[in-house]
């Protein structure tokens, strides 16, 4: 069992930090927020006041942070927190954040020794909780080993991308196909309605034909056809459009840097763009599927 | 077992009625082409001259044609062979074509007597060799009842879609959803190999992750991550580039009618016709991976 | 001066018609509606109460009618007018409707000796009532010279785009460009107001620049930026969203027939589509502006 | 008459810098290349050995160059130039670049005293010759009067688009809508010539239409149909692909920034994009009418 420094317990890091206790680890958590250090400290972590309290005598770090930005500021700019933690600490950053930042965080901490992992997560606030994430790793072979069984307390799969911010990269190529085709999902589903078909027997249709997709089996957007999803609680709960929105921008800045041609991302970048300016931005990115729906005419004269 | 009449026996009706032949059926065939009519005879069908002769004294008529129009003059307008099929014959037509038309053959049947089927196919030559094809079916319950046990010995899923016509519309959606995550996998590969990543590494970690769609799982479209694909063999065989471009073309149509909105699958449509017209239109759908490839500069200059 | 017969007055051919007899022609009139015959009666046309009776001793037969259905019906299968027209009459049709609906028309007339164009009109509304519309022709070079002096009493601009149809394909080609560039412009106002720019200020530079066109020359979409237009009236007037919807369908029917790829102009459909589902329907189509801008959020949770 | 600094004297700022020596100003120039010094110095321009020396009793500084980090780097960064820089003197960096470079060079500038304008060009290298250029200001309206008779100097055309940035924002509107109406012409055009008509007839009914814009006015992208435009000759000269594709990173940049919903400039980007990888990225952007050009098959057997 390992000492472990976790920085960034909200919705996501949270539930993390809690199945490195139950796992048996020693943890010691900081958050801006102290209500949220709170809620780990109850099943056994350990406080702690400030960044660098947190880095002392550990064998891991683990960071969870909402963006490149605030990445960069914690371990290099503002707060240099680098300079702080012993060559012999694993750093390990969960953010989604660009390659572009995880691989700055990887030369900068090269410079003092330090050897840092980017491993961004796939499986939302359910799979952190139930401990089944999926791990998506960018750096050395050899510290993506000595991560892996810590990485396996929190999930369930783990993977080796590549270098240094391939992990990132692979998460935004991964979560750039699963908008389009959850889009692509919602207008087939919509096209059939329209056309007299069922969702439901479209659906198990589509399951069993070349249509197949995750988006579909595991999440079906139109409300009523699968229990237990966001569509069928008023699109509560599940990935927030907001988020996929921040990752589909990740997917576009990459596209951008290598000149890359990506018409089905960018549309749906535009699609849920617009889909959050419309209100949406705190729903469920399933909620797509009422862009496509018929409603009551503006004008009264119709 | 039954008496069982084919028109059109190609690249898909034959193996279909090879099958037939091969679970113990009477088939008599017809063809404008008397080569493809000689490949069942060979394996135990009888030769019919005429689509006249094929219709007598059977109790089901399937038949497998190119187009709308062709099915619509065959049964219609041009040959008007409704008038020689008897009432107690199911007529189950496994062309793919505009629901308008299954339902204008559904319609025109009802008149004489005569029940019909609307029931195309997934799954391509190689199901239709194999008996494994998919088959997705627009009528009545009872008939789709009686028509399922001779429809297995040709695949191996069948489904009820709904009335008329539904058969054609289930089938339609799903191949535009297959041709938007067909292209939404392709740009993902592309924008991770522009990136640093391996094709093979990045689609092992999607097939894990919320990207996963059958053409990520069964039909990868980067040439050497998957053997036995045609992406692996110079994009030849499999579906066409052409056949895509039809079935996205009967997708529109169906938008059109019912003033859908469809943006992935336009935009697919769009990347199809282009990708069709700079040549790829005898190639694999699969190919669509080139449109997203760098190539050297037109410009000696650069 | 002439005698001319004139079927389908309603918004269009109505004031198309009062030009007619300002200018000093003969006109007979029918419309399935007697509101719409009298508006014209009320300047000196005669009301005729029948199509056949309208095309009684006449020199030119008008028609201006919502659909290519209608047309067929009335021209050539229910009402089958066609017979009742003498071969002296030249047949000028103004609806905008597919290509293929005008052929039909030219081919059936031919038959007969009689002779048509096809002449859909630009301008709207607005054109019709001032008599500044565009006619863009179809059909014989002789019979376009013939019919022009009568045009030019209901527009200002003649066009002779080719043989039978081609009339209809100019337009269509003319509208889809339409609807990409609106969209555009209605984009790149809010990208720009997005980021601290001036409506006014951002138009005014285009306009000297090379994002100038039409829609922002005589149209602009951005509320309050220029006055008499449909966006400094709640989007009421002009052209309705549901009209361009049929035009675009236009388009994209052409476009499937040569298997050209319009990736805007379908892009375009898509977005229209939504529009007018979203009640959008009867407003003007600049309208496509309120779709890029921010709402309140549907949770009140943020 | 002002005495004035240039750096950046390539393409377009070469000839930029020539008319100001027309124009009957002292001016001292900078490049990394000697060569194009040379061609300045030529006309009366006199040459300095780095940009210190180019920033050393002048008036104003006119800088014209490839990229925003090149612009910090130069003003910020790595050379400091600011800090050689008079309070007194004028900047002006023609550059086009992003807004958020064009604000913190201005924020960096004012902190030393100095005040600058952001002020990139529309027109081209053909603009920059003639003295035809439009330059679109942002800064202080002072500052902005100040600058005009100088940019006169350079262009036909200014405008004050707002403070600091917005000349970027502005152009980088701009540019977006040009490819997006370049972009639609083409289509719309092939569109017309796949349903048989004239390119050249197409264009003039368009031109006296609704669908008029810029590329078609001045630069119709189909071969022949206009004389002395870059798609009658090969596409060559003209506004380049790859710069088109800078101009669209910058345009999508502004629109993850402000979270802007923006499809058509999104696909026009994927279109260029794409366009730029099959080897156009040297040709002009007008080039772009060839992606929609239907060539032989790739395959023998059709």
């Amino acid at each position: 069992m390992a000492t472990v420094g976790f920085i960034g317990v909200g919705n996501m890091g949270g539930p993390m930090a809690i199945n490195l206790v139950n796992a048996g680890h020693q943890v010691k958590v900081y958050d801006l927020s102290p209500d949220l250090v709170d809620n780990v400290v109850k099943v056994g972590a350990v406080a702690a006041a400030s960044p660098q309290e947190v880095v002392k005598d550990i064998d891991v770090l683990v960071s969870m942070l909402p963006s490149g930005k605030i990445v960069e500021d914690l371990y290099i700019h503002k707060e240099r927190l680098l300079a702080s933690i012993s060559a012999s600490t694993l750093v390990i950053d969960c953010s989604t954040i660009a390659p572009e930042n995880a691989i700055n965080l990887a030369l900068a901490a090269k410079e003092k020794g330090i050897v840092t992992l980017d491993a961004p997560v796939s499986g939302g606030v359910g799979g952190a909780v139930a401990g089944t994430l999926t791990f998506i790793v960018g750096g050395e072979a050899q510290a993506f080993e000595q991560a892996r069984p810590l990485l396996m307390n929190m999930g369930k799969n783990v993977f080796h991308a590549g270098d240094h911010g391939a992990g990132q990269t692979a998460k935004i190529c991964n979560n750039m196909l699963l908008a389009v085709h959850m889009i692509g999902t919602a207008e087939a589903l919509q096209l059939g309605v329209d056309n007299g078909l069922d969702p439901k027997v479209l659906s198990d249709i589509m399951l069993q034909s070349s249509g197949r997709n995750w988006s579909l089996e595991l999440y079906n957007p139109f409300p009523g056809v699968m229990d237990s999803v966001p569509a069928s609680n008023d699109y509560n709960g599940g990935f927030q459009v907001d988020l996929m929105n921040k990752d589909l921008g990740l997917a576009l800045q990459a596209a951008l840097k290598s000149q890359s041609a990506t018409p089905m991302g960018t549309l749906a970048k535009s699609l849920y763009s617009q889909h959050g300016r419309q209100g949406w931005g705190k729903k469920d990115f399933s909620s797509i599927q009422t862009w496509f729906k018929k409603v009551l005419n503006k004008n009264g004269a119709n």
